[in-house]
């Protein structure tokens, strides 16, 4: 369950803030925009439905798993950040130390530094390595350039490809598709009306979760409910609608960033996704918010002093896991000590984390900078899963309201040339 | 040795860039910005002459280093991220996971999340984990809570705390300090001219960067030879001078949005660190730049779309690396595809990350969007050192161009007191 805490908003300067019926103002277009979404034809709420593919991932899965001791997901941008969020969300924070666990290594290479990709080397072993490469086009240089060593290497070592390979890409062509066939590489499709920062409730997010031992099917439920919501044409109903709203009505107002700050060290793999989300889709004609990533409760010792006292141009999106499986209850080895007389109520580290985060919204709030809540009951694959619906919904909506397509990217297709020009000078 | 390269600013329209005599206009400031950097009595450029206590710190690691497999650093904010900088910038990338390496693991735990916390336990052994307990107060409720509870562990498994715990704080009072005389901890003394985010020069981040085998001289050296720039009144001579009057300069025009972008895997470290030295130094009156950490050649996949055709409100500051040692041949298995072509030349991977970069500056530039190149010889210990000095000294000035004191938070003193009252309620 997800839910939405805009009223902070409604006690600060409505110069910086909201009035209560500020928001709602917009509900008339709601209707209109909905049907502009379907009017673009993509793929991120309807990709959900496609039980075919998901049952070839869990296929795939059932009988690999087992085999390799390292999964590498090659792959950038859009490729890499979707698997990324739903690995950091869901599985053990220090996984690949666990000795005790099943699932096997999980690393995404997601640059071509060749210091990282002469580290990775260190510490796996080829013949019980999976390679998932992913590239909407099948050409992406970055991608492909690190296939090609991998690859080699894999030769060197009389490995079949097959074994070792997987792809994740265009349904038609590519070069990654062409090669696949005659090595008999197991493909899966990115489907065409879906752009790489939409993808993560593909294959491409999908098979690495999986290989990683996360339920797919509790993301994709979760999706589910967060999709009937992003469709419903009642504003109270509509979830992605309300946020987009009120990141609009605020970036009219001079909030041009937008500050993600989600108090769970899980989701931080959330925030580095939305960061590409906001900005690739809404970045265009000179508009767009700045997404920045932050976290709790560790940025109040970073950049709480600039929300507090600085330029006055930022939307915080606070991110708040209302329950935690897992309390810790802060113990007091030393009970003479008088300033550690606050610890005599049992309290926990759950219980801090809470207080900080209403200490940093206050002291907002009183500062008079725009801040809202996102509260989230559990960190779980559901509300994962809603979470993700949630901003690529609100951030359909964005597009509509900025008079931007939020489904291309022409700022960056200028720098490919680029790069194709000088590779083949 | 360090360079910056700021040309680019003179090839586009001069309301987003700057004309080649703007930067120099300011140079007649120079000699009593220096003065009156001096008037502030910090250490952040005279600590590094304390040899005592860096030998001390050498002294304590020859008698400790053999004995932990595992050494944990608590902290947050400017108490982790000198550390998280140096450590992610001089060792292995998979340092932690490496089979062939003497170095004990080290992970810095610089959040109160309660699933951190027990994640963390999952891949410890107790008997054979450092501690190092990070506060300039000692009071610091984060971290002191962190250090309340694996004491309570190491208690528990009648482990004698002096084997287990270092503390590095203030050099004459708060809680750590009070506790640690009576247990026989090991004390390393944040300076008292020197906040958090100054700090990495001092114990607080050359201990545990020297428990990671760092040669932590070489650092201090690099950091040297750029103080004696710092220092220097000479325009052309005085980097930090020159990147702060740059800065400046284009805020003064509207790029309140500063990102730093580093070409190179290990220097995500140096940009978590810049961000919250220029964060929390400037962050104040209503003034300040707003830091964003960017990674080349990742984030061209990611921000490059925004920063191309979004709102022109940012300077980008790219990091360049020049020379790497390890220098890797794109392979190329398939010499019969045509769009393979390219590799005939025997590319490298270091040439790829060249020409992506380059590819990303002539599209900004195109674009009229400003930037400028930080150049690093080579990635090593004493420009990494330099690095650090150089964005110190900038920063420092910056605070005499913006007419801040970037030496106080202000803006985090009203949340922390909000926390102690929650705490006491």
């Amino acid at each position: 369950m997800i839910d939405l805490d805009y009223t902070n908003l409604h006690k600060i300067n409505p110069k910086h803030g909201l009035s209560e019926n500020e928001p709602e103002s917009k509900n008339e277009l709601l209707p209109k925009f909905i049907e502009k979404v379907h009017s673009h034809e993509q793929g991120f709420y309807t990709n959900i439905d496609d039980s075919k593919t998901i049952q070839k991932i869990q296929d795939f899965a059932k009988t690999t798993r087992a085999k390799y001791s390292s999964i590498i997901i090659l792959g950038i941008g859009g490729s890499a950040l979707g698997s990324k969020c739903l690995i950091q969300g869901l599985c053990h924070l220090f996984q690949n130390k666990l000795k005790t666990s099943s699932a096997p290594n999980v690393h995404i290479i997601d640059n071509i530094d060749p210091v990282l990709i002469n580290n990775l080397e260190d510490i796996i072993e080829y013949s019980k390595t999976l390679f998932i490469v992913i590239s909407k086009s099948g050409s992406t240089p970055e991608t492909i350039t690190q296939y090609l060593y991998f690859r080699q290497k894999t030769n060197d070592k009389k490995l079949n490809p097959k074994n070792h390979f997987v792809f994740i890409t265009d349904p038609e062509k590519g070069f990654l598709r062409e090669t696949a066939e005659k090595d008999c590489i197991t493909i899966f499709n990115i489907p065409k009306n879906t752009a790489g920062r939409f993808s993560a409730l593909t294959a491409v997010g999908l098979l690495p979760a999986l290989l990683a031992e996360i339920d797919i099917n509790r993301i994709i439920s979760g999706a589910k409910i967060m999709r009937d919501k992003f469709l419903n044409e009642n504003f109270n109903e509509n979830l992605p609608f309300k946020l987009a709203v009120i990141q609009y009505l605020l970036y009219e107002k001079g909030k041009n960033i937008d500050v993600l700050m989600p108090y769970s060290q899980k989701l931080t793999g959330l925030s580095e996704w939305y960061r590409q989300l906001l900005a690739e889709s809404l970045g265009k004609k000179g508009k767009g918010i700045t997404p920045i990533r932050a976290l709790g409760a560790t940025d109040q010792h970073s950049q709480l002093q600039l929300y507090n006292e600085g330029p006055n141009d930022k939307l915080i999106i606070f991110m708040e896991v209302e329950k935690t499986d897992t309390e810790i209850t802060i113990p007091n080895p030393f009970p003479e000590k008088k300033e550690l007389k606050f610890l005599e109520k049992n309290i926990t580290f759950n219980n801090l984390m809470k207080i900080e985060k209403v200490a940093a919204e206050i002291s907002l709030t009183k500062n008079d900078r725009p801040n809202i809540t996102i509260k989230v009951d559990s960190l779980k694959e559901e509300t994962l899963g809603e979470s993700l619906m949630m901003f690529m919904g609100a951030t359909a909506f964005l597009g509509e309201l900025l008079q931007v397509n939020a489904f291309n990217q022409p700022g960056v297709e200028h720098t490919k040339k680029i790069i194709k020009q000088s590779l083949l000078k």
